[in-house]
């Protein structure tokens, strides 16, 4: 059982910035995100691209963004479920929660923070009528970890940035990539289209359109996939097949907590703390609801930082919390660490 | 008479957010700021000082924030009337308001943002009987313009950072230095008090402590000042004698405007969009209060950012904005810039 202060559901930047926040006020966080390494959306769909509107930066890479907080955070020790969903919330007798994802790992705490974005991204998935049977067995939708697919055939499939910038890493893992779309054009960055021209030259990519994979074959595993090229069908063998047909967000199985829901969101209360209908669940950033709604990262900032004082009541009851400022106070990390501004110095001149 | 769409009272980090938010929605600002430079608080109180809790920098200093403040709003062409105070407010018969400042400066918008911080910082002053008939005529309290200086014989006050340091800016342009201090000891930037040292030893400054000015004299302007220092008095030939005591907040006029006040701040409707008890004038960052409001300038971000829409709809009216992200829409600046993100190329690889 993973023990917390407050349990934050997506590690996206309104989750990653509430363990600075929450740090401030000594409380420790601890993050559950579905997918593989923290930043959400910023990390995952749109990590080179530049961002204009988070205050003080007149430009930033959402994967920079997400570097920062990480940093900023980082002295309060954050704790990682990464590549899991939160599946189940169950309220205990002392009023704390224990949420339990479908990897069946545990954890509890006073307070859950819902910072889940527009939900939990499901990869869309081929049309192919036995793909199910082959998940983990020579199918995946997400690249987890490249070294996975060391020394083995792979065949991926898609037109857009993550199809080829996979096939472009994996071109040296891998002993065979084979690059399939349904289209001769990719959509992608300048330097990720020449750079797969340029290693399908080299023959290290093998490129194959326009075509798509039809069917899976397999004993017990993934074995060879069925390839559609305008009238030619051919069989092509390889250890693993990986679709990379983007992501969908869902809201999931959050949806079934028992939180009142509008329009795909949590409704919460933002004359307040944007508790949720739940006492001792917040739902903070896009995932939430609440009339004027922006769904904009530095809402979710605002949002995380007033649910951390009411996080805060509810760890410390009766105990009153005097805001200080880190530029006056300074910040002191879980970790030992003291970030603090020069002091003034007094003394004499003469 | 100035016109603007929303006029903004304060020049803080707040206030030039809001130029850039408002800029998104094709809106224009102008900014009223008693202080001669943007910036607010982070500019004249703490430029050197470290803030550890803007999300997205694990540190940056007051005064870099208030310069990429400014680089992130410019392309909306912001308008500034620095160094005056707002002081009056009347409503007009087509709904704007026409405020005007203690120097007779008139600004008419349909939208006022008040985004005020504490209040106006009013200098402490020395107490010398006769010193408000010097005011302007030899006494000033804030350094606007050194140039003002050139030449000129200059008596500093004081024994923080602001005296250090404009002793020693004054060091080059003034013809005589007098840095005067009731005690021995400085406080401030180590850097500071070191460098005075050395330009009082190359009699770049004249130090008197610990000392006092005690009276001013002169016909017409300021002529000599007497100082005190221990049982001994003497003139002092000058041309300006400027005490640095440092600033003290104060709501000042805005407090006359009819606008509820609750603890010097004022109230706003944090459940919509920061509006005050007076339809189409708002109140945002350290200026406003409501039920768990936190003075924070990660706050102040949002309420600016909410506070944009509702103007968006007052000078709007009927007219529906969705909202578009800068990620995916880029910015287009009112100077004819664009910003935007690389676009996706399509095209084909073989």
């Amino acid at each position: 059982m993973i023990k917390t202060d407050i349990l934050i559901i997506g590690a996206g930047p309104t989750g990653l910035f509430t363990v600075f926040e929450a740090g401030l006020l000594q409380l420790k966080c601890h993050l559950i995100d579905a997918l593989p390494q923290p930043g959400g959306q910023c990390s995952e769909i749109y990590p080179k691209k530049p961002i204009y509107d988070i205050p003080g930066f007149p430009e930033i890479l959402a994967g920079d963004l997400t570097r920062n907080l990480l940093e900023q955070g980082k002295q309060f020790e954050p704790g990682f479920t990464l590549g899991e969903r939160a599946e189940t919330i169950e309220k205990q007798d002392d009023g704390s929660f224990i949420v339990t994802t479908n990897k069946g790992t545990k954890h509890q705490a006073p307070v859950v923070a819902i910072a889940g974005g527009l939900g939990s991204f499901e990869p869309r998935k081929p049309l192919i009528d036995n793909v199910a049977r082959y998940e983990d067995k020579g199918v995946e939708y997400i690249i987890k970890d490249p070294e996975f697919y060391r020394d083995k055939k792979v065949v991926i499939s898609g037109g857009g940035d993550s199809a080829l910038d996979w096939s472009i890493f994996l071109a040296d893992v891998a002993s065979e990539v084979t690059l399939i779309h349904r289209r001769n054009e990719f959509r992608g960055a300048l330097d990720s289209v020449e750079k797969v021209r340029e290693l399908t030259l080299l023959n290290k990519i093998n490129l194959i359109t326009p075509a798509e994979v039809v069917a899976l074959k397999g004993k017990g595993k993934l074995e060879s996939v069925t390839v559609q090229k305008e009238d030619e069908s051919f069989e092509l063998q390889t250890d693993h097949f990986v679709p990379l047909f983007g992501l969908s967000p869902k809201l999931g199985p959050i949806g079934d907590w028992g939180l009142e829901i509008e329009k795909n969101a949590i409704k919460v209360d933002n004359s307040k703390n944007y508790q949720t209908n739940i006492p001792g669940i917040f739902a903070i950033g896009d995932v939430n609801t609440y009339p004027e709604k922006l769904k904009l990262i530095l809402c979710g900032f605002h949002e995380a930082t007033l649910m951390c004082q009411a996080a805060y009541r509810i760890i410390n009851p009766g105990k009153k919390y005097v805001l200080k400022y880190t530029t006056v106070s300074g910040v002191n990390g879980f970790d030992g660490t003291r970030k603090e501004a020069p002091k003034a110095v007094v003394q004499s001149i003469k």
